[in-house]
């Protein structure tokens, strides 16, 4: 009998895992078809059960779908993402809100002293963005389970960004995300993994 | 005709949804179960897929079983995190390799210069701690996959798990995470999370 392979020994059916995982590619071109906003709310109403540090969920969200939004963000992307930026159906911006602590006392009720434990800002900006990438994570598996493909860029000025966005200087830019269905040529073919061997090793005490 | 709910706004079935994010639960006890190389290494061949800027995959992953690796391990860990820790299968030290550049020529081949691109060290530095930080969230994601629970714990001094378990210096740990079956009072009741409201906003560009 021959050992079982990757897939049996998962409880995640083996659909689920080529959709999420497997199949899933990030796109470079998208279709027209519109990313409504009950698909936005349905791809969140998923993923934010994920977990996070003190329940503190410091992501936040924006979403750039009109032609004078996508204008805006333009200039601060880089020249090779700015062609699919200009023509994917739905942009996201990801930011973490820096001061998510003053949540705490709703969100992490049983310790509500934990909002003090976030008072140098410094160390809570570090929380912030350590705990919003985590849930970019999430967020990209959340793309994914609603069928569609996910583009994310780091290619691009995030001071800019901040300032054209989120000039309220209470939120810290972490990355870019088109969104939509995946076009025609959407990206080139599957690049190379790692092996489990090169990033996995047991710890030997000895 | 009433509105579609969430689920079935989602290509991923209920099951999956149920068994990665709405029914999973970050466990603080566990069972004795091992968590063996077969399920971690079915765990990472399925994450591996998840996307990386430059597909660097920086993430780098220690697991600790024997008691001699545990008990190196929990004088770093806050006092509220030992116990469990000292009772999980599985604690997994979580790290980012800082010089995961000098794999990009073989990672993406198509732009062998991307090495080049990251010469500085604390820029790289800061693109290491992103994308493994990213991987981490789909590792959360692969764990439940695999019909295992999660603990993720953020508190521990860094630098001396740092120092005990990646004296190379090319690793920042960045996360400790328990894994292994959900014991019995495995944790608290749901926390509340926020509503797609107080995350996701659109740009009003006027």
């Amino acid at each position: 009998m021959s050992a079982p392979t990757t897939p049996d020994l998962l409880a995640l059916d083996r659909a689920a895992q080529d959709l999420l995982f497997r199949a899933a590619r990030t796109a470079n071109t998208f279709t027209d078809e519109p990313v409504t906003d009950a698909q936005v709310a349905a791809i969140h109403d998923l993923i934010r059960y994920g977990p996070t540090a003190l329940n503190g969920q410091p992501l936040r969200v924006l979403l750039l779908r009109s032609p004078e939004s996508r204008a805006r963000l333009l200039p601060y992307v880089s020249s090779g993402n700015r062609a699919k930026t200009a023509s994917a159906p739905l942009t996201v911006v990801l930011a973490a809100d820096v001061d998510f602590h003053e949540r705490l006392p709703e969100l992490y009720p049983h310790r509500p002293q934990a909002r003090d434990w976030l008072a140098d800002p410094t160390a809570r900006a570090e929380h912030a963005r350590f705990n919003a990438t985590l849930q970019i994570g999430y967020l990209i598996v959340g793309v994914r389970a609603a069928g569609l493909a996910a583009g994310p860029m780091a290619g691009f000025n995030a001071g800019g960004v901040q300032r054209e966005f989120f000039p309220d200087g209470r939120h810290e830019v972490l990355l870019l995300l088109n969104v939509g269905r995946a076009g025609p040529d959407a990206g080139p073919g599957r690049l190379p993994r790692l092996d489990t061997g090169e990033v996995i090793r047991t710890h030997d005490a000895g």
